[in-house]
């Protein structure tokens, strides 16, 4: 008997017995629940339930069990846990590309990294270190489609989960991001909604904050304007200057990228409307 | 028909299909569950699960049927959601019976203080503020037995359901514990394990720390040693002394505690060897 | 000999030899700096000193002396250290005003409050119960300048140092804040800059947000666009309506609001253009 | 005129007119104060001051212009600010020394690591992406004199400022340590004085505690008992098993041992019996 794990994802209009129904049919199938996380959104009347799956899915079909049991507008979602696989986007900047190569590396993350493109050369000698493909793609005499054209070209040679945004200081475009709804990752160098843009450290030090932050988010149309995974914050003072904020933020935006990471792969994250439910 | 809210607590060893089968007594007894939270403790092989229910519970004997379709190690709890009791025992020190006063009477706390008793007469004045009985029973020219005697005389006139240590510096005897088994809450001024016993912010002063904190737990025998609840901290540098450190750890003192009382309140806190589960 | 103990601020265009010159002047006349905390803003060539002195003022002319041995531009001011007076205006939530109340009550804040002023009756029962006036001076059927007019013919009545605006849900006008410039502190139930205005928690649950925030801020005549003294934040998650943002939206604010008021009666906080420099 | 920045670090018997002897000496030496920061320990009467200066100190003799002015008793460094060289001990744990080496790779800690050196060869390929040296001296068949004489003998090769332990996981003896008073700092899993010894998450799962931490601290003869540096801490849960205290307890390590690397090279750090100061 092969054992696995896996992660049902249920999604449906909120309605008695959802959560009986879903156990029980895992439970007919002689699976086990590792660990069950449920959330209903009372204000839209809608359902969630993360479900943890240990067992043998060989001669089963779960999905098939659970249309049956179900509400005919339920949506289930089975998927393998584990490592996932990223491609990473850079421009110049080594922090955060840094994070997730260590990090990975020792197995901090669960990711294995497959290339990493930068529209600039500078974290060619980096991605180097981890023995890992490096495109150069320079967007210089190119338009913005043809720069990505020739970025999707590179992405084509790969096959990857996510793509990450660590510090890709370029807007996508809309017909790009299409291409991978909720697949995109990026990294906000502040605690959004405030400071849209560029330079949020500037603004920050203009404004006269007193904390910054990062935030990790769905890439969508509507810059810096999808749904967020997680964000966090840490305090400055007024003797920070906007490099100093820039110092400190830096360290935020890691963790707040690798911690948004860390649930996207381990199926903990689901994307709803322009929100997501992070489940524990 | 009438709407109640009640909370059921599911404790048993691990097995296959158990939040199917307790889920599924709720829904056949018509009931909605409007939060389900569940931990498996695999190291030791135990089940454990919040179920927060809304329904008509008149006609109905879930404990029973839950009996029925459950293994027989299990144990099951109804109880209700809502408002608690406090019975407070106090020294001299404000902070923490303030921070209650207030927060139960504009409800961020869902508690009634029912009376508030005192080793010394310092707080009686605070007390009388909020209308309370207060009971100044002093320890003087009495032994631990004697003294505990009286307060327990006091106590019988009162129904209430937690005891609350707001500070109460004197140590309780075995007996007057066991009376009271998982019902006294006490709050501790450092992050056990560290600076057991007293005077915490002179041992942290000493030792040259950069984090001081508090500790919410019930009370059991082994002093400071009780079930922990809630637990926080806050930086310090070398410029605090002793005092600086009390004065920066009671405001942790306090949200320590009022979050410890607020999970206990809402039944999210499950006793269970030395150690708890709290449910978010 | 009295020996007081006094704050000496400094402000000045940047030079060399500042603190030498200043602490020397203090030296010279007889004084023991108990701490010296110095700021220099590099972007504007600005320098900021606060100094802590202890010993007998009474034959000396500090101002004086600094006048001579300093440039020109430099502005001294020298104030008491110790208890501030407060006026506090509210509306309906009683959070803010409780914590100000329990905390100046037992020492935790070095402030007395003179008196409460409400637009709404709500709060009289606070108030009295730590035998403080409240002012009901409702806004119905006067126009803004007529209401302010109410409020500042009460404030007539009373000697404060500062105005806390703790959860006044109005507006005040330009002429009502040029009366008291720098001398109107408020509590913002926001991040600021994130969700200026009215409703921030429900901007917060619209985007999504994984923190929450608040902001206690010198009023200005451009809303929510004061100078920031302390900011603070909490997590939440999906499951937090507007309504559960709001509960643990208020114990942030009752922190951030208590934390300013320390820095501003400790005499620590410098407004410097739309900034601060708060000392340790 | 080379212009050079340097840290005056004073310690003395606490004085009136410290402060102001030491800025004039500098004033006329004619350097610039860029940052000032003193301490009084009022409970022992010590003075503590770091001030960074800026100018051209190739004419002068600061230190002997300080021994003139200030009381004999007084104690003054004058060290170069600027990166560090630091020595790096290892066990297999890859996290703390991934750290180490990718912050200082890209700049993010001001520090030149010149050689690891491990009782175990696991971290060797990490170290070589790096370009390190890495020495792996094995305790096997050796007595712990044996093994120290044999890394003593490689740390002969190479000059350095400070000893990192990063997760090194052996007890290094009296005389080692005597070797390089208050230049070996160690990072520690847990929040000291709690948890001291080995299997700290072990014990922290036992005694069922919510927050987890780590402690950077310089090495002494007694075990987890030397000055303590930085500290912080993290929540967690009764979800909880030790493995994955362990995993969210690395972030903290890597993030202490940092925070304090970044203290200890930026000449902030002041060791002073048993205890530090910290300047911001």
């Amino acid at each position: 008997m092969a054992v696995d794990r896996k992660v049902l994802i249920t999604e449906c209009k909120d309605n008695k017995g959802l959560v009986a129904k879903v156990t029980n049919v895992c439970f007919q199938s002689g699976l086990n629940i590792i660990k069950n996380s449920e959330y209903v959104d009372n204000i839209n009347g809608e359902f969630f339930m993360r479900t943890e799956l240990e067992g043998d899915f060989s001669g089963i079909d779960l999905l098939k069990d659970l249309a049956l049991a179900l509400p005919e507008n339920s949506r289930h979602r089975l998927v393998n846990k584990g490592k996932k696989k990223l491609l990473v986007l850079v421009t110049k900047e080594a922090h955060c590309l840094g994070e997730l190569l260590i990090k990975s590396h020792y197995g901090a993350l669960d990711a294995e990294i497959v290339a990493v493109v930068g529209n600039h050369p500078d974290l060619e000698e980096l991605a180097q270190k981890f023995q890992l493909p490096f495109h150069f793609i320079t967007h210089q005499d190119l338009n913005r489609q043809q720069h990505e054209q020739e970025i999707l070209e590179c992405l084509a040679g790969y096959a990857f989960d996510y793509i990450v945004l660590a510090k890709y200081m370029r807007v996508l475009s809309e017909s790009f991001i299409a291409q991978y709804s909720n697949k995109i990752i990026n990294i906000h160098h502040s605690f959004l909604p405030a400071f849209i843009g560029a330079k949020p450290y500037h603004q920050a030090y203009e404004r006269g904050v007193k904390i910054i932050g990062a935030t990790a988010h769905f890439v969508t149309n509507d810059l810096d304007d999808g749904p967020i995974i997680t964000q966090d914050v840490v305090s400055v003072d007024h003797s920070h200057s906007p490099e100093d904020m820039a110092k400190s933020g830096r360290e935020v935006e890691e963790s707040v990228l690798t911690g948004a990471l860390r649930k996207v792969i381990e199926e903990k994250v689901i994307v709803y409307g322009n929100r997501t439910v992070v489940f524990d």
